[in-house]
């Protein structure tokens, strides 16, 4: 369908150009900043593969998503100040990304028939290890095992999903009211830095 | 078998809290601290898993693991100094499940008809790179890189295994003594701080 | 062919000699030293083959990689003097494992009938990623983000491999010229510090 290849090449080009931003920080070379967006793009989805044995990857198959990557990587540097102006587009961008790759995967997983907390499970590690193995390469603690609800955000929208399966409803509104609820869930918890509790218990550390 | 089975849920409950510990220490929220659990408990084995082309991974076909890291994250958390109180039973658990993940893994490579060398680096593997794992997310060196002579003593366990099969015995007081040498040559080296010599030339480096 | 067979051993060799050292460094005790050893000369072909799904991986069914690593980590211990007083030829010995497990990788992509663009990026993986997932296990940001231009030169030789195979040539002589570009443009990038640019605009960050 059209409209889902539109939200798939806005959602990479957002993980892309946050990838690239991250990269820069540390002051990476060009080639290290195209691998980290690289990486933040596809590296879920390629985890998900890997573990599934949906092998060849599918970024091997199907240059597209490669060259949004490449598109992404070059507009982050060559546009670095008017996007980081954007900066709400891009987050906007990046909660469609978060939700569209949730669908897919938890998708992924009722192909291949596995339980729902596994297909949440996949559509999961699809939307954020990503930055987990960005996080993992610049030497960083990853960003949502601390201060974000990113991956609980994407849980609750394989949740929603899959009581709405149960009530029967046709595929196409469940996956546009999983993907909304991402979207919004995440916007929110932007908005109102949202967290999980630090269980820090420090008279027993 | 019975027994194995409660060998296994010792095992990873073991792994998951020592990764909660872990994850706890460093300030995640309550989301990392699972997931840290889980890689450490599951992780091993997922990566031999992959490597082996065994997919998709157990865990995704069978939810019991899961279960176990889950209950025992919650264990880890809600009973933290209880647990830490008993921290000879739970580096007892810990042994355990390294001498039972390292007889799986070798079960594992013994199936595909691999050679004993690779069935033995399997079972290390399985046994020890979930804790890998764990420190590279966690930022640090991964410790049995550094402290501890834990590889090498499911690879001593492993070599055992592959003498006893060559006098023939049958497999399962193979399997047995092969996990009791894992279990109390770990208990000895951490009574005695055993460790492998650290190869630093001053003058060279 | 017997050549290719010398070469892939200098170059695992090289491979992993310069983990042997890169351990070292970092103070790792033996079987850390072995480990980083194993993962920067075999990583990169692991990583690969678990991405295009040949497995069991290439070292679980054949043990000879496995024992050039182990005998190269010991001469890298019991030699390290003697090595590093030798060091243009440890780069000669990488640069050349830089070709031929780019040429190797490359091969591997057109055997399964990707396109170009994937197979030099298989065959950078293969040539590039063993020393990625050392430098993330040692803690650090990974050597090629950085200050490198490792990967590029193999892509630049990928490039010339499929230039060449438009023109038809036999495949022996292109796997030649190839390989050798790779080894001149690495001891060139050396010699005179080639760097990529680091896009780092201070203002913006």
């Amino acid at each position: 369908m059209e409209s889902l290849r539109i939200i798939d090449i806005a959602g990479t080009a957002a993980f892309s150009i946050a990838g690239a931003f991250a990269a820069m920080e540390k002051r990476l070379d060009i080639f290290g900043i195209f691998i980290i967006a690289f990486v933040t793009a596809l590296g879920g989805g390629t985890l998900r593969d890997v573990l599934i044995g949906n092998v060849p990857v599918s970024w091997m198959l199907n240059l597209s998503s490669g060259l949004i990557v490449l598109l992404s990587t070059i507009a982050a540097l060559s546009f670095t100040r008017v996007i980081k102006n954007y900066h709400k587009i891009l987050l906007l961008f990046d909660s469609i990304g978060l939700g569209f790759f949730t669908v897919y995967g938890i998708q992924t997983g009722i192909a291949l028939d596995l339980h729902p907390i596994i297909c949440v499970t996949l559509g999961t590690i699809s939307a954020c290890f990503g930055g987990v193995i960005r996080d993992i390469s610049l030497n960083s603690i990853p960003l949502i095992f601390e201060k974000e609800i990113y991956a609980t955000t994407c849980i609750a929208g394989g949740v929603i999903f899959f009581l709405l399966l149960k009530l029967e409803l046709p595929k196409l509104p469940i996956e546009i009211i999983c993907l909304s609820t991402i979207v919004i869930f995440r916007l929110l918890s932007v908005k109102y830095d949202w967290r999980l509790p630090v269980i820090w218990k420090k008279e027993e550390l």
